[in-house]
């Protein structure tokens, strides 16, 4: 008789984002003339860039024709996205990743959901505590994370790695050496950075002991500040233990077109097996390539006008995260965050749970956020706010929440 | 120390598409010159048709504006794309699946491959031998086969059913009752069906025994016979026992576009537990939706108009196959498929084995068409030819194939 997977069960409730979804539309069903500003998932507004909707329409117009038609695309990526991606992602910063090493797919969360599944099951995994929930959940499917403990919001065997005020939301190299590890910065949900020389304890740490850094970088083009790594190849010995994420989706609004790329650095070994073989061999049996149309779209963002097009968006969206912070500045709460990022990170007011500030902003403010505790129990007594809105109501949700 | 996930040691050799296509490559290089005519994967050929281009062109437009910019999907799909499935692919034909019941992703071989996520490892499956190569390849990769049988091309703890001559190339019922069971119908490699009747035995047997069938459905359009079943969901019973796997691949040239959706009824449990709540929560953990671009043209698939376009794509297709069909069993083979299905299956001549016959196809006919053996050990002294070339194409793949 057929059986499921039991690991699926230890999973506490439903994702994250769900439940944000069903409490604001069951709100939104009650209140119907509510005017909701959501600041909640780091969902973008802008709409896409000239640039890209241009050779979106190109590709368009190819996919119609007998002479230009395109079917399965390559399994790893269509080799002008590759090069473009070599050259000005890494080769343009010092960073010797080759095309053969970057595998396109359809988004980081996809790939930062499927590493997993190159590694023994035994291999223990550490985060930072908060995290974005799939690095966690996508190995407890796998079975990688023991049984949840409800008292204390953790799975037995990973290793969580507090990321508080005290450290700068950035975490201490753990005691206990974990074989994969997930970091991501610029952070979600934090907006903290690690600066290079911080980085590079974290490449020496892992080539010391032989473990994994899955680094996911989907916020670099965030970055303001000069000292701050877009890519953990900027440090030494990078391609010896790490594999990096990035993502279209936050950089040019790609978040309804999907796109992404994986590094998988050709000589990286995990116990003496190298690692890209097995990613290409994932890739080519359950995957079947990001559509032609998107990966030409994808293209666009490295031409000149895609670029300047693209800088101008991300400026709005800092420029929001300034408005934000100032704000919630003067409005008296403790906020981090906003400078390398689009993710405002601030306490919740008089000591409230995060959900409990969550209930609090959608009923007296209908502002919409993400609870820090939904990160993880170093979270608990945070809240998340993204600066992907519009101006005014980046704007408006001040005014509200000063007001409150 | 990270180490990796050694049921990828398995797999012997590396996926039967990509050796193809080294060959195929290695064979160009030496003979720049040479005509090749394509006929291995199963690839199409014909550009998207014009209604799903204006779809393209329309959806591109409102991602270019501000106030029609879509961001993140539902994490199950638009509901514009599940209702006109349900109602077109479903309802029309009697089966009782509703929107809700319909996970729209990129295609029915990431499905298919992810899909043993939710199953328990200690699941037995069965498989048609000959068989796609995914679905054995990923329950592989998650430890649900053994080791591989070098001697026998079988892995141990798969039950393999062989589809031969003598039973019209559709299995029989196994003594030995599997856990999760792959069906492929109209089949991919040999292109032959089961009818209602002998489908609707599955059904029941699943029934009884507490097994799960895992339908593939993706060549239902090609069917040309009455008594066949486009969907499981046609048999009394199947919602109990059955999820069904469906493609825009073929029905409308989407290999480049990348769609197809996975039907898990409300209701289906194995050993006692719902599938759904399992397969929507491993789509919104590790997965973000297929594109709005490619969803609106997945919609206008449904339209009169895409209907009548794609109607004459699919019948150009099963013309082609006729011509292979008729001119193969001209020059002396023996042939089956073609009929319900864009593959022809024919025996290799002078009892060749497959690859043996793939190489004097590329040599002495520059035809590349794909190995039996390839699809598993019955698959042995059999060749799978492809319907998806051109007319011309096909008519001059004939004459040489008569030539030798």
């Amino acid at each position: 008789m057929a059986s499921i997977n039991k690991n699926y069960l230890k999973l506490p409730g439903s994702y994250l984002f769900s439940t944000i979804a069903r409490k604001v539309e069951s709100y939104s069903k009650e209140h119907p003339d509510a005017d909701i500003i959501r600041m909640g998932i780091g969902d973008v507004t802008q709409p896409i860039a000239p640039a890209i909707i241009k050779a979106l329409h190109d590709a368009v117009d190819e996919m119609g024709s007998d002479d230009s038609f395109r079917g399965y695309a390559p399994d790893l990526g269509y080799e002008f996205l590759r090069n473009v991606i070599a050259e000005k992602d890494f080769k343009a910063r010092g960073c010797d990743i080759d095309p053969s090493e970057i595998f396109v797919s359809d988004g980081a969360k996809s790939d930062c959901g499927n590493i997993q599944e190159i590694f023994d099951v035994n291999n223990k995994i550490a985060v930072c505590d908060p995290v974005y929930p799939v690095y966690v959940d996508s190995n407890v499917m796998a079975g990688r994370t023991g049984e949840y403990d409800e008292a204390l919001g953790k799975f037995k065997d990973v290793i969580y790695m507090p990321c508080t005020e005290a450290n700068g939301f950035a975490p201490e190299l753990p005691t206990e050496v974990p074989d994969l590890i997930y970091l991501c910065f610029p952070n979600n949900p934090t907006g903290a950075v690690m600066k290079k020389a911080r980085l590079q304890e974290w490449v020496d740490y892992a080539n010391k002991n032989g473990s994994i850094i899955l680094y996911d970088a989907a916020y670099e083009s965030f970055i303001s500040e000069d000292d701050v790594p877009h890519s953990i190849y900027e440090c030494e010995g990078a391609k010896e233990c790490a594999i990096e994420f990035r993502s279209f989706s936050k950089t040019a609004g790609f978040t309804g077109l999907r796109l992404g790329f994986t590094v998988v650095p050709k000589e990286l070994k995990a116990g003496g097996e190298k690692l890209w073989p097995l990613w290409a061999r994932r890739h080519g049996t359950k995957y079947n390539g990001a559509p032609y149309i998107v990966q030409r779209a994808g293209e666009a963002v490295y031409s000149d006008k895609g670029r300047s097009q693209i800088k101008q968006q991300i400026a709005i969206y800092m420029e929001n995260a300034g408005i934000i912070v100032d704000g919630l500045k003067a409005a008296g709460y403790e906020v981090s965050g906003g400078v390398n990022a689009p993710y405002i990170w601030m306490k919740t007011k008089d000591n409230m749970s995060s959900w409990e500030f969550f209930d609090y902003l959608l009923n007296e403010a209908q502002i919409v956020g993400t609870p820090g505790s939904g990160f993880g129990p170093s979270g608990e007594g945070y809240f998340r706010l993204t600066a992907f809105g519009s101006r005014v109501n980046s704007h408006r949700a001040i005014e509200r929440i000063k007001k409150l």
